[in-house]
């Protein structure tokens, strides 16, 4: 596909206006201010619109959808107790099915070609992903319980299982090892995970420094160590990391992020939604750490829109902060496609490049309330809403334009999820 | 018209589902959950869709859409003295009339029926009201640097011709007083405002504790007197007032505004933009006091979408407060509609009740991102974008549907303030 006279957001995310970018199967074969002399195929015309490398949402939960708004209202522990955990005892792989592939229309009708997931009926979700064509890293919720030891225990097993099935073969699946987090877990459990990790090459996804409370009884718990450092004393950062969350995060744990290479997935919704409070951002942005944007799952948020966590973030830090010129439009596109491609390990995505991943969106700017332009970019992290993406192009295939899916039947979807989710509702009266 | 097997917001803020909603003339004529027995001519299929009473916008300056985005990562004091300021002295009539249709046009697009402005050139912002058919309240911005009094000031005359012109004739133009702020008016300004409002009955529009510095040297200057307080003191809350921002007001502003039946309108997206901070929402509405929803100007947001303040005010009373129970999404779709319209003295708008003007806006909710449907309300609050409302109804005529502007010529419009902001600053160099 030849993209025409389009403004192109390049690989150091400056603009180039009326540009042209070709793709050849799922790779980006031309990027140029001048007209291409190889023949692309299909034309696609950029005029008014401004393409963008695909956005990459490093924090979900994506089955959760099913539960978007169920509960609303309840104290945090009632909600949790008495609606999210009954109603995910109820959860079949099915079910699982139809709310991943809700939640990723939801996501490629933003813009979003690749995703970081952390949930169970792990091959339910990889199901949706590869019927949708788009790219996921994919975990398996550890959360031991009612077990010392993760090697004994049924999500090694599963862990392994997903490995043999996908690791290794197509990229669009990658599996990530998983830690829940230092409340849920023991400290046999958070070595072996290491340990597991880094011999299989695994980055680990984990929630870190979410809740006060969490820090601060780990602090309790462990003599004075935070999560981070808790976590580095049983081998966690001796390998790639995404820990999500990182609200109540200390200095020397900012340090520890840095050195270590760790990638931080911000979810300023969910944080906020669920009273955590807001991430330092700038400051670990200023430290080097790298630092990405998750939605969370959409019964924390209640939706899974980038651009609504692209704006926020901006708004938190720039407020929190009282200073306008934090977090530039440019460092928060950044975050949201190439630091988090980075932070999935894929190294051949997030920038317009030619040789990368065609995994693309495009915005049209010709809408009231994207006029005037005198910054693009700011018009794209401050003005823009999801619903001004005209076009997502995953791993060079158009999967969404102008309100239609290509690749799934998103009428059946709709009503699968709603049925699934009221079946759920009955199940547990 | 007849919205036909509708959802509707009832007057009560609950649901009445699959019900039918007649408007006849400007009015709306029949609410109920039975096909009415009359004829309303053209009916609308509300299959999936949601009816609500029209958005009030209560604090806005319209026609600043032109300087959108427009010296974006400047501090502050630079972003105003370097580029709002000169680019302000540059608009002309014209410039306003284009800027303000702009900025309606989103509006409308976003559910918007009704705002509350405060700006300079307000028979043109005027003429755009009325071109697209909309309501709102329009405050000549005063703001006397340079004249000890109001009654011999160009602001003076300027509000009494708008009176002349508009006051007390079409109830779609309502002419309020306005006080730009304490810090800058004199004494004797606050109380020739006040005493002029009262004598003509009308609402006084001003900004309130916005900033921190706005409040403490207010108090430093008045002897420890609150920018309330000493608004107080020279008669301003003995008529309605409609106050912006209220980030900073203290225990005792929050009971002097809940005792005087003032208004607030609510602007979070600006307050983080500009690092003014966060309102004490929650407080203020536990205490009494008519909170309303506002976006400011588009140059300190940088949108005027309604369902992100919604979304933004829920989240951050929610975060700030750790406690996900406040704000309720009912709570919210009444700041946002009726309590706004009180705000703007308008007694006859604002909900769906048989004998109210029909301001009215359809969301649909047949999205992925608004699926599965557990709670109406929360989804509308903190999933739907202003993209997700496929119909405006204002004073009984549809104003926008599906992407088409029904009153104004919207490529038109966005060329003509595109060309205005270049003009400005072409002539800025």
């Amino acid at each position: 596909m030849l993209f025409e006279r389009i403004s192109i957001l390049d690989e150091h995310f400056s603009l180039i206006r009326e540009g042209y970018v070709g793709t050849r199967g799922d790779r980006i074969a031309y990027v140029g201010a001048e007209r291409p002399k190889e023949d692309f195929g299909e034309t696609y015309d950029g005029c008014g619109k401004v393409l963008l490398p695909g956005l990459v949402n490093t924090h979900c939960h994506v089955p959760m959808t099913l539960l978007r708004g169920y509960g609303e209202g309840l104290p945090l522990d009632r909600w949790l107790n008495e609606r999210v955990f009954p109603m995910e005892d109820m959860l079949t792989g099915e079910f699982v099915y139809w709310g991943s592939l809700l939640g990723i229309a939801e996501m490629m009708a933003s813009g979003v070609t690749s995703f970081s997931d952390m949930y169970f009926f792990c091959d339910d979700i990889i199901r949706a992903v590869r019927e949708a064509g788009v790219s996921a890293n994919i975990s398996k919720g550890v959360t031991v319980f009612d077990s010392s030891s993760f090697y004994g225990s049924d999500d090694y097993g599963k862990t392994c299982a997903l490995l043999e099935t996908y690791a290794g073969k197509e990229d669009d699946i990658r599996i990530d090892a998983c830690i829940h987090a230092e409340y849920t877990s023991n400290e046999q459990i958070v070595r072996e995970v290491a340990t597991f990790a880094q011999e299989k090459g695994l980055p680990i996804h984990l929630h870190l420094s979410e809740t006060q409370k969490e820090h601060e009884e780990c602090k309790q718990r462990h003599g004075g160590m935070t999560p981070a450092a808790y976590m580095d004393s049983l081998g966690v950062f001796d390998g790639p990391v995404l820990a999500a969350h990182c609200v109540w995060v200390e200095d020397a744990d900012i340090e520890l992020l840095a050195a270590k290479g760790a990638s931080v997935a911000h979810c300023p919704a969910s944080n906020l939604k669920l009273g955590s409070g807001v991430a330092p951002v700038a400051k670990m942005l200023d430290r080097g750490v790298r630092v990405t944007i998750g939605t969370d799952g959409a019964s924390s948020n209640n939706n899974l829109n980038m651009f609504e966590e692209l704006t926020l973030a901006a708004l938190l830090a720039r407020g929190t902060g009282y200073d306008p010129t934090l977090l530039p439009p440019s460092q928060l596109l950044r975050m949201a496609t190439v630091e988090g491609a980075l932070a999935q390990g894929r190294k051949n995505t997030g920038l317009i490049r030619e040789g990368y991943l065609a995994d693309l969106c495009v915005v049209d700017l010709r809408k009231p309330h994207l006029r005037p332009v005198h910054d693009v970019l700011a018009n794209l992290t401050s003005s823009a809403q999801a619903s001004d993406v005209c076009l997502t192009m995953a791993r060079g295939k158009v999967v969404y334009q102008d309100g239609v899916f290509r690749t799934i039947d998103v009428e059946r979807t709709m009503a699968m999820a709603e049925n699934a989710s009221e079946e759920m509702k009955r199940r547990l009266v």
